[in-house]
């Protein structure tokens, strides 16, 4: 896959090495972590708002209420910041300022726009729940009208956008290396847990494959 | 504790019950989760930059290199919305309407200003280092005058901050109940592995106990 081109919001002036700007290292974050951060101006104040983000092709997806003031924002066309970051472990190294974090990243620049037709967002919709959980939707009572138009879906096109990785242990200075103090990884993970009935579940409802097969935390 | 007062920034306009502007919650969630998100503003254009933050009081830091554009930016004194959230299980209903996450998140507004004495510096990052790891600092090798030179470490009063929590199961359409899909919580976390130890360390350092005790990833 092509690469995007590193502009002065995304080229990376210091650990220039940690930096990628190829489609496959910055999609392969993106489908990997789904809980994203989007950031907007109003009025010159920033906002930063979680939510979960999914991607087509050189589009990202997001959604939510409405009524949510960060899709009644974005949905207008502002230049937006979508970032994605895991944090995959602490860094001890033998002095405090060579700790570090390992993590991935990625930064997205671009404009959003709202999805408007209902079949348009039933399918982005659709799209999201099944790179999730493969075979939920279907499963599901079907959407109505009332709840599609309930719920704003926007899609940004990748204009920029700049991948950030730190792997492996401490880069200590030289002459630190016999101090006498631990030093490595301790590795964080986002993991699953065991899924939890509905208290109001049927009996005999099975939890299906895609629930305990899930990828995106594990 | 007292509580921070909404404002237009803040205040919830939709599910105000998830909302919370206590210091005790905002102060919980800020304790449990150093990775946040720093959004900010350079000609009108957002920026997101993950990091790890640390709090004292009514106030948070974040640090990096001197060379760092968002350090850079942020210590001129320009408006800063930090993020912190949490993902904490995927909800899983009967219709995709009513799918949701679990998460904590808080959202703090201020202006950030670089800290300037090389010793108020290194005890703010003293302070970072035994937040997360007690009783490291003073095993390291001892930090310099030309470290703390490369390093920007910002404050940022909380001005205002929104706290926002959602837990427990779906919240399903009261007819949607009897549908035949299975429905709850796939729970996550973000957990700690194993510590690896540097392949350089020498032998016999034994992993010690802030790192196996570590509680930010449990």
């Amino acid at each position: 896959m092509s690469d995007f081109t590193p502009t002065t919001r995304t080229k990376l002036k210091r650990n220039y090495k940690r930096g990628a700007y190829d489609r496959e290292t910055v999609y392969a974050i993106l489908d990997a972590v789904p809980h994203c951060h989007v950031g907007y101006v109003i009025d010159g104040q920033p906002y930063v708002t979680p939510t979960l983000q999914w991607r087509e092709g050189d589009r990202v997806y997001w959604h939510g209420s409405s009524a949510s003031r960060m899709l009644r924002t974005v949905e207008t066309g502002v230049p937006v910041c979508l970032t994605v970051s895991t944090l995959d472990g602490y860094v001890l190294a033998r002095s405090a300022f060579h700790h570090s974090v390992n993590y991935r990243s990625v930064m997205i620049f671009g404009t959003a726009h709202a999805l408007t037709g209902a079949d348009e967002k039933e399918a982005a919709l659709k799209v999201m729940m099944e790179q999730l959980f493969p075979g939920r939707w279907d499963a599901l009572r079907p959407v109505t009208a009332q709840e599609l138009k309930a719920t704003t879906v926007v899609g940004m096109e990748i204009e920029e956008a700049a991948a950030k990785i730190r792997t492996g242990p401490p880069v200590d200075d030289e002459e630190d290396y016999g101090w006498d103090v631990w030093a490595g990884v301790l590795p964080t993970a986002l993991t699953k847990g065991a899924p939890i009935d509905d208290p109001r579940l049927e009996d005999g409802v099975p939890v299906p494959e895609n629930v305990t097969g899930f990828r995106r935390a594990e």
